[in-house]
């Protein structure tokens, strides 16, 4: 174990959603109490401008004002892993070093996306041209593998180049592929390397296999339960634990999950602002929301009273 | 035929490659002598900041750098079509003003291309977003359709649902699926929408339908023979031309594009500068640039010495 794995955040992430106002601008007190409650309720830390945050549907400036926004918070630091890739890598490095100076755990970062069919020189003379522009020695690099929105794969050949090339930086990965095989074969070749499962279905296996937990979007509403998973792990209940986390999961995947942990989250906290959206992304039908709920309800799912 | 469409730009574009410095910035003398060159070369128009140009690699501050480099020279900015499509609106917005600012003749627009699986609604919603926030009456808008890279069908649901919300301002389409019967039943589907095929392959066949005609990265090199096929198009030897540039696009089809076309462009300037390229992008291998100009010779191509 490096001296940096050590201090490095495990356990249970949320993707943390972005709350906006009316005319579609962040609305930061709100994030901020998001932020707040997830910490009070399960979670070991959070992931903010992801996929789940509709990140790259926000501007950099915009971006920026969420960091410094945290920044400015008395939230800890220290277990918060910001989402920082982008197309282009001067914004990539901009939010990174952002990222850097509110003294974050760590940058998740996409691979450059909006080209397909990349080789992996390419792909890693990216993440390679990222640290070395963003040059500072306390960067901690997550590589983001999510193909269904990337279309780019992220191989294991990739990922140990750069790992060997950078090894106190490339220390960890966010695996949303939804394979289970792909989450182990990543934990399995790389020890010491901080695997994280894109959804809390996989916590259990990640945790039994050597990863290091999840970083998901249902985790916004699943905390407290995710939590029962990671706090008991090893114990007798955990798969019994983890059986009932992966039925509420699953239930929240059978719509459109950004749009339907809004509706979850604008219905437990009373605030209808929750429901606001950007483009591509479009609110949860009326139908799909009542199933949403029966499904919920059907697995004794109780909303919590949030913030 | 409405008063806008008699002005509309039409015939062949090149879809400008960005060449770098050293450092990879945007070589903004080069560029200018580039965009220059190809519009004494038989370029009807330049389509700037696209797919080519690696515009999705740049900064919105860098994109907006070439816009105003653009509009402080005295290339013709009716016969511009500039690229300002983001995952995010505001930077949508913010270069599609820098555009109109210029004068630019009009902007073309990718879907927001992060998400997948978006529904007709939620892209419909990004496009008037778009325009709306815009709120400019010079805006002419075309959309940018290259599924391969967005992973999105614009369907013709959704294309004639933009024309009809906003007839003045979504005048026309890239359509660069690669695919003739979907760029045929496009502009069959709208009468005075300015269809524009993706690959100068399509260039007779797009004229003959009633097509606009074609934004091209090989036209980067290709422009006097495209041109050559535009210029006669109703003659007797348009067939004739139209192969002969085919064959020359499938040969630069047959490596990847933009960095053949780069490698064209450096050895027909002198210019070893044109190789740089923003990763993911990778300069093209010694054997494939090899068999690239193996095949142009082949074809009877000679290289033009540019500028």
């Amino acid at each position: 174990m490096t001296d940096t794995e050590a201090t490095r955040p495990r356990g249970v992430f949320a993707a943390v959603l972005t709350p906006f106002t009316a005319d579609l601008s962040p609305d930061l007190p709100v994030f901020l109490e998001h932020c707040r409650w997830l910490l009070d309720n399960g979670c070991d830390g959070l992931g903010i401008l992801g996929t789940t945050s509709e990140a790259n549907s926000l501007s950099v400036e915009e971006r920026l004002t969420l960091i410094e926004a945290m920044g400015a918070s008395d939230l800890p630091r220290e277990r918060l892993i910001i989402g920082t890739g982008c197309c282009a890598i001067p914004d990539t490095v901009r939010l990174t070093r952002a990222a850097l100076e509110i003294g974050a755990a760590g940058v998740l970062v996409l691979p450059p996306f909006f080209y397909k069919n990349m080789s992996d020189d390419g792909l890693f003379a990216a993440y390679a041209e990222t640290i070395e522009r963003t040059g500072d020695d306390r960067l901690r690099l997550y590589v983001y593998h999510i193909p269904a929105m990337t279309g780019l794969d992220m191989g294991l050949d990739l990922i140990g180049r750069m790992i060997a090339a950078y090894p106190e930086t490339v220390v960890g990965l966010k695996n949303s592929s939804g394979d289970w095989d792909n989450i182990a074969a990543m934990i399995r070749a790389f020890p010491g390397f901080d695997v994280f499962a894109g959804t809390e279905q996989y916590l259990l296996p990640a945790l039994r296999a050597g990863g290091a937990g999840c970083i998901s979007a249902t985790t916004n509403a699943f905390c407290r339960e995710a939590a029962a998973v990671y706090a008991d792990w090893r114990g007798a209940e955990a798969a019994a634990l983890q059986q009932h986390l992966t039925a509420l999961r699953l239930a929240v995947q059978a719509v459109p999950v950004i749009p339907a942990l809004k509706q979850m989250t604008a219905r437990a906290t009373g605030r209808a602002g929750w429901l606001n959206i950007r483009p591509p992304l479009t609110r949860l039908g009326e139908e799909q929301t009542r199933a949403l709920f029966a499904s919920l309800d059907s697995l004794g799912y109780a909303l919590p009273a949030a913030a």
